[in-house]
């Protein structure tokens, strides 16, 4: 794994994860839901997954970030991210949004720009498609797979990132993390990585856990970043296929401490 | 595993799924989302999980299949389902549903009858018991596990067959797959492998990848549980229990490929 | 492992939930559905997960115990909570709650009550917090993690337990299991399980299948809890992290039976 951020910043945003143990609120798909909270345990995160309208504002009062992640959405669950974002927003709790499949529908590509004007997230992170799809309403994607390089996507981050003030991340090959102005970059992982389902909503879940603890959204994205693509190639040496993957990675995130990157 | 269809359609079923990773559209129950979604990752395929009724028309117009499967049904997935399997009856879209649970509760057996009526499906997958209670009414099964053996189930299967013009499959120690007229088998597996959650429910969810590619229904379905059986026999080699028998299976899966059968 | 019931009585409760293979109904949250199956699974019983209000009555006259665990409810589901404890209750059929985030939100706690108030739960399992919580509405749980020692809340599930007439289960380091006169305890498991998401609810879906076979609810919880924790500590023994720690907590829950004890 290679990143622009230093190997001290990512050490310290990692050992504050562990010492402090966020309580990250998650609204999420069904199909991501243990992964990620599996993968906020590994890290030292407290994952709680809740949606019910009636009980954000109280659970959002007692987090230190919100993720929401549009994979499985319906209206009922459109309103409880509404009701949870702007209780984060009105808190300056910090907020992260995962706009899966943003471009595979219009309804998809609707409420995640709604959500961003509505809740102000304070990163944004998706693939390279659907990225695009939320600068330009003519990107489709395949499903909630990209069928844009990260890399082609790049300006579209910046424009997107200047145009709502978020820190937007765009996750491939090489991993993309933008204000508008700075950009850092991630690189390693294994192809193999994306033979596992929930792998982004994971990585999503994950900025939520570092968004929680290190007021820099840039340094926060990109250690979260490095620490996906770290254990994933940790794992991927060893994995026979993406079963074991999934296992191995968890395994390799629990392992990765300050000392151990 | 041993089947009548030849090595070569398999080989070549397979080798269509790899070589084009068709977008399967889901609607399938929470426990077996996960399981479902890698295995098609697994396979090649692209797997998109969504149930929203406003995007059911959007979704399945970029999908190769759709899968519906009622294992954790309630009033609002219900309209997801028959949105969209109206959506792909129009686009003759391959539908396959898998009624799981049914003859548990009169309402899902009622549920998978009314799917079947109003979006006729290509394809239908069930247990012994599911298969059954489609038929004749007074069937119950013991929740989603079966009481019935395949092999009982297989002059239901064929009325069933005939009767909707679909392909009907039951899973068992000995799979059928039948149109009413011509009957195909695979053989194989591992008895574990009803120790592990939602395998059949992955099962239903492969016959969608291989039905989005194989024009042949009776085909396409026989290769997916000949794949099913072949990955889950491999696994249950050194498999110590249903929890490393679920992550060797997906590795298993991931490894197929036609020169690996 | 150690617990105060005899080796006798642990053996014969899980023989007896192998060779009736109970069906255990779960209204259950989405994180732990899959593992909850999973390890009901491995320990031989039938399980079930269904949520529709209108199937509710019909599902639970075929359930052996009912499982209610509120880890990520909204109105909906509390509706079908409520109908499948209403129905359960007038069968005589054992109710296990999970009041998971009890303390963590008003809402879950009001919910949690009205659970107990209606369908007067025969087994009430939770941590230290949450146990607290349902007695004084002063404590307050950081999300689903516990906050309190598992010691700390037994004066509240003695308390608890003499208010509602239910068997009362506090995980932690120490189990206790009383019904406010007669406690029991089960020492091991593993700190390792603390960072597997949803153990918490799987004991609690396990004492739903040791409760559908065994009559005495004291022995019943007491059994679960030891075969979570004899499961624990010997997938412990060889666990690299969470990942697989999940996975051979499934394998070595497989493997026991009354011989492997």
């Amino acid at each position: 794994m290679k990143t622009t951020i230093s190997q001290q910043a990512l050490a310290e945003a990692l050992g504050k994860v562990r010492s402090t143990s966020p309580l990250v609120h998650n609204i999420t798909n069904y199909v991501a839901m243990n992964n990620s909270a599996n993968a906020l345990l590994s890290i030292g995160a407290s994952p709680v997954m809740a949606h019910w309208t009636e009980e954000m504002e109280a659970m959002t009062a007692i987090a230190g970030a919100l993720v929401i992640n549009i994979g499985t959405l319906d209206g009922e669950w459109i309103e409880g991210m509404l009701a949870a974002g702007r209780a984060a927003a009105l808190r300056s709790t910090p907020i992260v949004l995962d706009p899966v499949g943003a471009g595979a529908t219009p309804q998809r590509t609707a409420t995640a720009l709604r959500i961003i004007e509505e809740c102000k997230p304070t990163i944004i992170r998706g693939n390279g498609s659907e990225i695009m799809a939320l600068v330009n309403a003519d990107i489709r994607s395949k499903g909630v797979d990209s069928s844009q390089s990260s890399h082609d996507a790049l300006s579209a981050a910046q424009t997107l990132a200047r145009k709502t003030g978020a820190v937007v991340v765009i996750s491939g090959a090489t991993d993309y993390i933008t204000d508008g102005t700075t950009t850092h970059t991630v690189e390693g992982g294994s192809p193999m990585m994306t033979s596992v389902t929930g792998m982004g909503c994971t990585s999503t879940a994950l900025v939520g856990a570092f968004a929680a603890v290190c007021p820099d959204a840039l340094v926060a994205s990109t250690a979260a970043m490095a620490v996906m693509s770290l254990a994933g190639e940790r794992a991927a040496a060893y994995a026979k296929g993406n079963g074991s993957l999934q296992v191995g990675f968890l395994d390799e995130l629990y392992n990765l401490t300050p000392d151990t990157l």
